[in-house]
C-alpha cells in the first residue's frame, strides 16, 4: 500500500437503511408507513414503472392501512435539475406529505430523496447540491420517512446517501449528499423485478458486481488522514463491514448470476440477485466505488448511436451497469498492485471452483481477476468492450477527461489515479477477448 | 428440519443502529448529537462506569460541541421496575432532555432506553412492559436520539429494541420490545473495554460467541407461518443477514478471543473482540438467541455462594456470559440434529484449522461442536461445569423450571424444547471435561 498518512485513520461509520427484504414485502408498506407515523403519502415513480402496475398497487395497499396516498410518475430516467425542480413542484401543489415511497430504479429513489428534501427543508434544488456546483447546504431538519421499493436490482440508491443528478446549463453530473437522505426503510420484493429481459439482468448484474468488487478493493479508511467528526464523509473506504457486504454479495453472484440470465422465471436466482444487489448496496453505500464507476459516466454520457438487447429502443444508450463493465477487467488489472491478496481473493470469491478463469493456471496474478470478469462478461452477453458499443481510439481522450471529472470517485481507488492510467485501463478495453 | 407450515414465511426484517467504530469514536459524540439535533443531553451509566472516568469524559465532550450535558449513574447492575422507575424520575426532575447517551454495559444501555421512552411518551414504566406482566403498550411517539456506548464487549444492547428488567414483586425477568427502543447510533469504541480483567474477557467473550451460535443455529425465518405484517416481531429467527454478522464474529472470535484472554494488552485482539460484540449483536439482534440464554436466567438467578475472578467479590454471582456458556456445549448437541451441516459449519469457523477439537477425528459428528467449546472454555477459565458454580443434581428440576419461563427465547430453537430436553442438556453440564 503506498498511503502513509502521518495520523491514521481509525474511526469507520456504517449506516444503513432498515430492511424488509422478501417475495409479498412490498404488500406490507401500508402498515409500515403507518408505524412510521405518515399519514399522507406520496409516491413516486417513473412513467415505465408506473406501466407495470406496482405503484398503483403500492398505492393500494397505503389505502388499505387508512392513509392517503397519491402517485406521480415525476421521475425522470437520468434525473436532471429540471426534472428534478418539477418533481418537487408537482409535489409541492399536491402536498402536503408527511411520508413518501420511491418505486423504481436510482433514477425514482434518487427522485423521491429530492423531493423529500425540499419537502421538509427550506430552499432550492441548487441550495443543496454539492459545491462547486450548487451551495451544499445541510438540510437543517429530518426528512420525512422514505420507503425505497427498487424494481431493479443494482442501483443500490435505496441504501445510498446521496441523489445524482445532471445540471443541464452546465452540462456537469454531480450530486446532492447527506446522510439525512437515506431512506428510512429498504422494501426488496424480488417479484418486482420479475418481468426483467435478460439483457437488463446482465447489466443490472454487473452494476451489483462491480459495487462489490470496487468497494471490496476501494482504498481503506486506514490510509487516510485523521478526519474530524465534522469531515466524515458517507463513503469512508473500505472497512471491515463493507467487506463483509461485497464477499458476500460476490459469492452469490458467483452462484446465481449466469442462472438469472440465461432463465429470467429461476426463482431461486432472481432473489439471490435480489440479495446480492441488496448486500452490495449495503457495502460500497459506506465504502464507495472508484475507477469503472467513474470511467462509466463518459462511456454512457457520449453514446452515439449503440442500441443494447431489452431496452427500449427509441434512442440510444449504454446502460449503466454496462458502461461500468467495459472497463473494469482493465481497471482491476490495474488496481491489482495495490493488493495483490485481495484481488485474488475476490477471483476466488466470484469464481470458487475455479472453472471461469479464476483457477491461476498460467499467466500472471494480475491477470487472474480479469480473466474472470471477461469470462463471464462474454457469458452473459456483454458487449465485447468499448469498440462494441460504438468508441474507437480516437475517442480515448476524451473518455479519459470525462472520466477526470469524477474526482468524488477517484478519490476512493486504491492507487492514485491520473490522465495517463486512465489512457491505458480505457485504451486496453477496446477489446476484451479475442 | 422438522417445521413444515402451511403458509411458510418469505419475508424478513433487519434493522440496525448506525455504527461508529474504531479507536477515538467516543470523542466524536458531540458532534454526533448536534448533527441528530440534541441540544440537551442526558448520560446515563452506573456507578462502576462512572468510576472509570468515561461518562465524564463523555460529557466533556458533549458540552465542547455547545450543547448541555447531565450525568446520572441512575443505572443498576440487571435492571428491576424499581431500578428504572429511580431513573425515569431522577431524569424528569433534571429534564427536560431531548438527546440521550448511556456509557455502560447491557444495564446503562437498557436503563438508558426506558427512560428515553418514558420522557418521550406519556404513562408508567408498566404500562410498556410485555404482556402479561405489563400492559404491552406501544410507544406513540418516536423516542429522543439515544447513543450507546458499550463499555464491555458482549451484551449486544447497542443493536437490540428490548429493555431486561426484573419485576421484583413477581420475581419474574421480562422486557419493554418495541423497534423504536434501538439506539439511533452505536460507538464502539475499544478504548473503553482496556481495562477489562481477563475473567470479564472471558465470560464477555462467552455471551459474544453464544450470541453468534445461537443466531446462527436459530430456527430459520422460513420455517414458521406467513406473518401478518403487525405480527412481526424484532426475532424473526435465522436469515441470510444474520447468518453473515454470525459468521464473521465467530471467525473473529477464532483469531482473538484467547489472545485477548492471555493479554489484556494486545490492542489488536481487543480490537478483534470488538468488532466480533458488535457483529454478533447485529445478528442476535435480528434472529434470536435460544437454549443457553434460556438457561442462563435460572443458572445466574439461583446462584449460592460462588464468587468469579475478576469481577467484586462483594457478593455471589455467576456473570451473564459464564452462565450461558455453561449449558452450551450440551445445548448444541442437542439441536445438533435440527440441522447437522449448520452445527459442523460453527465447529470450522470457531477452529478453522482443527486444533483444538474441531478437526472431528473420532466421535459423532454431533460431538464435534461441543468438543471445540469445551476446548475453548477450559483455555480461557471457565468452570467446569454448573457443579464448578455450585450447582448439583438436586438443583436440575429447579433449573429447568426457571429455563422453561423462558419461552420467549425458547420459541428460536431451532428443535420443539421440552422438560425432558432441558433436564437432560442441564443434567449432562454438571461437568463439561474430565
Amino acid at each position: 500500500m503506498s498511503w502513509s498518512p502521518a495520523h491514521p485513520e481509525t474511526v469507520f461509520t456504517y449506516g444503513a437503511p432498515q430492511l424488509k427484504f422478501g417475495p409479498g414485502a412490498a404488500d406490507e408498506i401500508g402498515h409500515d408507513l403507518g408505524a412510521l407515523g405518515a399519514t399522507r403519502v406520496l409516491v413516486v415513480t417513473d412513467a415505465g414503472v408506473l406501466a407495470t402496475g406496482w405503484p398503483d398497487r403500492v398505492a393500494g395497499v397505503i389505502r388499505e392501512s387508512g392513509l392517503e396516498a397519491v402517485v406521480h410518475d415525476s421521475a425522470h430516467v437520468e434525473p436532471t435539475d429540471a426534472s428534478l425542480t418539477a418533481a418537487i413542484e408537482r409535489a409541492r401543489a399536491d402536498g402536503p406529505f408527511d411520508g413518501f415511497v420511491a418505486v423504481g430504479g436510482g433514477s425514482a429513489i434518487d427522485t423521491a430523496k429530492a423531493v423529500d428534501l425540499l419537502l421538509t427543508n427550506d430552499g432550492d434544488l441548487m441550495d443543496y447540491v454539492n459545491v462547486p456546483v450548487g451551495g451544499g447546504r445541510a438540510p437543517s431538519r429530518p426528512l420525512a420517512p422514505l420507503v425505497a421499493v427498487p424494481t431493479t436490482t443494482g442501483t443500490g440508491a435505496e441504501s445510498t446517501t446521496i441523489c445524482v443528478l445532471d445540471v443541464l446549463d452546465l452540462k456537469v453530473k454531480t450530486g446532492i449528499s447527506h446522510v439525512r437522505l437515506r431512506p428510512t426503510l429498504a422494501v426488496v420484493d424480488p417479484r418486482l423485478t420479475a418481468s426483467q429481459p435478460a439483457g437488463v439482468t446482465a447489466s443490472a448484474g454487473m452494476d451489483i458486481l462491480c459495487h462489490a468488487l470496487e468497494s471490496w478493493t476501494a482504498r481503506p479508511y486506514t490510509s487516510y488522514d485523521r478526519k474530524q467528526p465534522d469531515e466524515r464523509v458517507p463513503y469512508c473506504g473500505s472497512n471491515p463491514i463493507s467487506d463483509l457486504w461485497a464477499e458476500r454479495s460476490m459469492s452469490l453472484l458467483a452462484k446465481a448470476f449466469r442462472r438469472a440470465v440465461r432463465d429470467g422465471a429461476d426463482e431461486a436466482a432472481r432473489g439471490e440477485m435480489a440479495l446480492a444487489a441488496t448486500f452490495a448496496g449495503l457495502g460500497f453505500g459506506n465504502a464507495g466505488v472508484h475507477v469503472p464507476h467513474a470511467n462509466a459516466y463518459p462511456v454512457a454520457g457520449r453514446v452515439r448511436d449503440f442500441r443494447p438487447d431489452g431496452y427500449p429502443d427509441d434512442h440510444p444508450m449504454v446502460p449503466h451497469g454496462m458502461a461500468v463493465a467495459l472497463t473494469a477487467p482493465e481497471a482491476f488489472r490495474w488496481t491489482f498492485a495495490a493488493d495483490p491478496e485481495r484481488h485474488l481473493a475476490a477471483a476466488r470469491l466470484l469464481d470458487p471452483v475455479g472453472s471461469h478463469g479464476g483457477s491461476g493456471r498460467g499467466g500472471e496474478p494480475r491477470d487472474v481477476l480479469p480473466r474472470v470478469l471477461v469470462d463471464l462478461m462474454r457469458d452473459i452477453g456483454m458487449p465485447n468492450g468499448l469498440s462494441a458499443v460504438g468508441y474507437g481510439p480516437g475517442d480515448v481522450a476524451d473518455l479519459v477527461e470525462g472520466s477526470l471529472r469524477q474526482q468524488r470517485l477517484l478519490a476512493t481507488a486504491p492507487r492514485e489515479v491520473d490522465g495517463a492510467a486512465l489512457d491505458g485501463i480505457i485504451s486496453r478495453s477496446m477489446q476484451l477477448w479475442d
